[in-house]
């Protein structure tokens, strides 16, 4: 698209024609630009007219000797004076701050320059514009480089007192990219190989709704993902698995630089880091690429992402070999240019020789008037998107009606009334196997829900039985093969989850491995993405396979990580509850461990109960005066409601089904208190597994009934039996209250 | 090594003869056997000379008829009868377990035939023999290749009675490879991936020790480290890292076989898993081989080893291409091969179509024949290399003290003393800075104390300044560069750990990253690996870096994990205090968390303190009976003292370091109540990470200071300041007490 600002007087932009006076106003608003500002109602962040004036270019009108390009490029000084202009906000947030990494953003300025400026279609007054480019700095440290491109960009959410304030308590530039503080930015990196995971979940989100929505005659999905990482995201198993995916899945539109400025923390990657990068790649099935100057390369750069773009049935990998710190005289390519600021004195001899002659945070006049060029373009883009739209509604109403709940995330009504409900009459089931149910019947009527598991779907139950498998030539089926890739399938859902918001994914293995994927987990958690981690074999109920495959601490410990839910339902109904709260739950994770061992259904359970997170299943008591209280979670609640009817003979005894600890937090004082009256302080908790945690529930004076070394090879209930978590552990911990 | 046993009358075994009466007691036992005997004081499990009369080879005696080699190897009928009888082992234990991965054992039996009977050095009678070959088997779910291994090369943990109890309560067999629990098995596996990290780091001990103390004329540390993989640690993220190290080292001694049988859990691998490994590898250093029929292709199999010997300066991963379940007629080359029994039906059909005619778990008299020469070959094995370490002793003395106490694991008297102490004028210092003293401390005293970081020893200061990088040249040296592979660090420094029990391995990295590492972490606990995991930038006083960056949940995290210790020290006598116990711990690894900031040294912290876990810092109360405790850890351990020392103004209250949970949990109950009286029930936990664990120690009626949320970008003192990590916190929560 060609856009042309010529001096004060007229703006092209695409088909679009404006001419504005010299207060910057502009004075028609053409037909099309009226019907985007309609339909910008799809879109879940809105355009306020005055965003159009930003078209007028003040700084055209005021500095008519500057000189404008014809064409969309920056080319010559105003190129070196753009990509310089990144350079030193990055140098002088990180001054000012007195903390960041500085190198990364002096030496990947030309990639950020070329993919912001000439490549990337985006919207800045609508950070979440649908059909926008995708761009995840999985180098997240050199978040500088993004918050000073979001700034150029005309982002609202990088202001200059934003850059001013980086890394500083409330601001919008936290010290590595956070999609939940700072609009325009995708995901949550820094945690190195997250971002190339997440960019790969991205772009198969990307792949999955072009193969469902797009017709012969109109493509309305069409967007590409663009991704910096650096030698630290490729020496991370994380990387290799997802980029082993993006190979198998032939993801086109997955376009990635690697700035190879061989240089980390501990100084030359020599060290550590000898491989054949670009060989291995090749081998995990993409398309290489070498900018052997990546410091000055700007052609390079451009023909590259056009060959990238050219290959449509792989992704790229280009490798772009940058020094780090390029322009500081004596800190560029040394591991001093990485980590920190580069101090007052090397501040100043990079000015003297990078001839940047402006004072900290300046953007030169014809620089921010370059670049003011993207807010109009960004607006026409959504324009011409929007009237597609409007087309594609009109032929295709029904897609369309789907494609907007998956861009809005709004669920269809009724959608939790096909969860299946169970009566204690039924079969005994486990629940990883009614968790499958559950999936199954969700699939039917959640507009894009997806995923599976770390090749144990036959295992963990997690296979759709109406669709087929996601793969490279059938994007359309929802059934993703992650293989035996824990880390990568966790990065993978989060970039999933933030795509859009009604992508709703999923993703399993046994609960014991959430141990390879807890730092992704912990992205979900952080980065608000709601992913559904269905986690089976969720104690020693895994029996004979033994203490490397049975889970004991990991039940607490996501109970402690913050902002996420974990859900251990106990049987048919709890299973379908925590399946309830998990998909309404779209700004928090959740972790559903699910039984292998078959459980009955048990009288008291209920839906309800589990969106309350605490409630009694059962209880011989009045008055909210039990004798004891019994606590349970999951399989075993079983026993614990067996035990009760056992105790009864001569107590009143109330069960409590814990099944999510946080929820059952979040209730009032009062539920609280009538479930678990302060008075009562004979309490008995029972789980399979650590014990440490549940002091909190069961006080000082009752007793914790589970279990705090490493499980066992035996039978399940052998093992149960052997560790004491039963019926007559119960009994007898009742007799010494 | 020629063995020829003769029927009934006569074995040589190397140079040794042995001359022996039908009742299969020897009669005569060479002096170099005598000499054997006595030296084998020096390995950690001694020989009795009982076990020399297994040479006699009863059943050679009993079944004349049969055929025995005259050479090493079994060919023809045998050999083929060999594998059968391995493959039948897999397939009646996990028959009558009805539990177990039998397919990989039934593929993978001719190479772990040739492995064991052609090509491994080990003396079964001495599992711990330090110069034995080490196998790895890190498809650990195929473990019932490695016990019928065990079982037909002599060793006494594998009994016909263990394979009958296969994965059940108390046996020797788990459902996957413990070294805790079986000797013969090296290392624990099953959690794909963490195999082949193992054995990158005894292939990386071996590279050490045979650097630091083979002599021109002697060599006397000289072994190889094989293993097998298949698809799903290929897939693993982990083995990426640790090949591309492994193939950065250079180290030639690696032998892995991939078994490239196509299938995994959820079916054909072509669903998830399309690189080409063989180029990867390339990619990463290996010199790889290809063997197409891996199901009969015995001398394939041996060229291959031949030819992984001869390159000794790059590992060699050879693509073995086999049939799982290979001889099952109907479940061959499929998933149902994978992960459960054959069943009765189709166990009789693989008997038939393998023309297999024996009763379950028999081992023919022709096969247990054959293997019986491994008892007298393993002991003639050591016996030479004790004759050797005699004449290393005699000529260099001073190298082999230091390599026996490697093996043998014993600490140089007076070792801890090196460690420094600290007063309260001292100068603040981050517990960091003070562990990089530590680790250069004991690195001038302790003869195999080595490690290094993951790409972060600048920061995380892990340097140890006496000595270089450990790299393929340099590999004498003790500074090991991990590049950013926490995952592949941790694993390959549990490898290191059971490499040798002197041999003490520290990783390091920032203590939020430890959920990259957590699988190889948990797999030090459970295998008994005395690794030290030093995790700096413990909390949110990690600062502008942002919630990424900022632990929460993981200390909590790690107290609930067993066997493992979290020794969180608040200055310098307790950063002393926890390396002196995770030195001394060579069964339980620990965890050190430590401070990006500085802090002050405290009065009333001691070395002596830490090892008790829990201690009283400072109290102005008698009789036990003090207001007020105040309960914390590492850096919160400073705002404690100071809010007590303003509390003091009114109240006796006393200050609790509780730097080990773990430790002081092990005190006597008496110790436990001198420093937490059960009356006193005034208690205020303060440490800057979530609060859900602390309710043991704080009781019902306390006040818990932490942080159930995520962290944010600021300088830190603002951060502990805005989530009331604070001196006032503690006062104000002591008023409402």
């Amino acid at each position: 698209m060609a856009v042309r600002l010529i001096t004060g007087v007229h703006a092209t932009i695409g088909t679009h024609s404006f001419s504005m006076p010299r207060d910057g106003a502009p004075t028609q608003v053409p037909m099309r630009h009226v019907e985007f500002l309609r339909l910008m109602s799809l879109a879940s962040c809105s355009i306020h007219s005055s965003h159009v004036a930003s078209l007028s270019c003040k700084h055209i009108i005021r500095t008519t000797t500057i000189e404008v390009p014809e064409g969309e490029a920056a080319t010559g000084q105003l190129l070196e004076k753009s990509v310089n202009t990144i350079r030193f906000l990055a140098i002088d947030a990180v001054e000012k701050a007195n903390s960041g990494h500085v190198g990364m953003p002096m030496g990947c300025a030309p990639m950020g320059h070329i993919l912001y400026d000439e490549v990337m279609r985006y919207n800045p007054k609508n950070p979440y514009w649908f059909n926008r480019d995708l761009f995840v700095l999985s180098s997240g440290h050199g978040c500088m480089l993004q918050y000073a491109l979001l700034h150029l960009a005309g982002y609202d959410s990088v202001s200059e007192q934003d850059l001013k304030h980086f890394s500083q308590w409330g601001s919008r530039t936290p010290g590595h990219p956070e999609n939940f503080v700072t609009p325009g930015v995708e995901v949550t990196t820094g945690p190195l190989g997250q971002g190339i995971a997440n960019a790969v979940g991205l772009a198969l989100s990307e792949k999955h709704l072009a193969a469902r929505f797009n017709k012969p005659d109109i493509e309305i999905v069409d967007h590409y993902t663009y991704v910096i990482l650096g030698d630290g995201c490729q020496m991370e198993g994380i990387s290799n698995e997802v980029c082993s995916l993006a190979g198998h899945w032939g993801l086109g539109k997955l376009v990635a630089f690697y700035d190879d400025n061989h240089i980390s923390v501990d100084g030359d990657i020599e060290i550590a880091f000898t491989e054949d990068v670009s060989a291995r790649f090749e081998a995990l099935g993409w398309h290489t690429l070498w900018i052997k100057n990546g410091n000055t390369g700007y052609d390079d750069l451009r023909e590259a992402i056009k060959e990238a773009k050219a290959v449509t049935d792989k992704p790229t990998l280009t490798k772009v070999t940058t020094t780090i710190g390029f322009g500081s005289p004596n800190k560029a390519n040394s591991y001093r240019a990485h980590g920190s600021a580069l101090g007052t004195k090397e501040v100043e001899a990079t000015r003297q020789n990078l001839g940047w002659r402006y004072e900290a945070f300046f953007v030169p006049e014809d620089v921010k008037c370059h670049w003011s060029c993207h807010v109009p373009r960004g607006a026409a883009l959504e324009v011409d998107w929007d009237a597609k739209f409007a087309e594609y509604e009109k032929k295709y109403p029904e897609d369309a009606a789907t494609l907007k709940s998956i861009i809005s995330g709004e669920l269809p009504p009724g959608w939790a009334d096909v969860l299946p409900r169970y009566t204690p009459e039924g079969p005994e089931a486990a629940t990883r196997n009614l968790s499958q149910q559950c999936l199954n019947a969700l699939a039917e009527v959640l507009p894009c829900f997806l995923g599976g598991s770390a090749d144990v779907a036959s295992s963990i139950m997690t296979l759709i039985k109406t669709f087929g498998n996601f793969q490279k030539d059938t994007p359309e089926e929802r059934n993703v093969c992650f293989g035996v890739r824990e880390h990568g399938m966790g990065g993978i859902c989060n970039g999933m989850a933030l795509h859009s918001p009604g992508l709703i994914p999923y993703c399993a293995t046994c609960f014991v491995f959430s141990d390879y994927m807890r730092a992704a987990m912990r992205i979900s958690a952080l980065s608000e993405a709601g992913v559904l981690y269905i986690m089976t074999h969720d104690s020693i109920g895994v029996g004979e396979n033994g203490p490397t495959h049975q889970p004991i601490e990991h039940l607490m410990n996501f109970r402690t990580m913050p902002n996420i839910l974990v859900l251990r339902p106990a049987d048919g109904n709890e299973t379908a509850g925590a399946y309830k709260v998990a998909v309404l739950s779209r700004k928090r994770p959740s972790v559903l461990p699910l039984s292998r061992q078959k459980l009955p259904h048990l009288p008291g359970t209920s839906v309800e109960g589990v969106e309350k997170g605490g409630y009694i299943i059962s209880d011989n008591s009045t008055g909210n005066k039990p004798d004891l209280i019994v606590l349970s979670t999951g399989s075993e609640l079983q026993i614990a409601a067996n035990a009760a009817d056992e105790l009864r003979r001569g107590k009143t005894v109330r069960v409590v089904s814990l099944v999510s600890w946080e929820l059952f937090q979040e209730q009032s004082d009062e539920y609280k208190e009538s479930v678990l009256p302060e008075s009562v302080t004979a309490r008995i908790s029972i789980e399979a597994g650590c014990t440490l945690g549940w002091q909190k529930y069961v006080g000082a004076k009752g007793k914790i009934i589970g279990m705090d070394r490493f499980g066992a090879s035996a039978p399940s209930g052998k093992i149960f039996k052997e560790y004491g978590i039963t019926v007559e552990s119960i009994i007898t911990a009742s007799r010494s209250l």
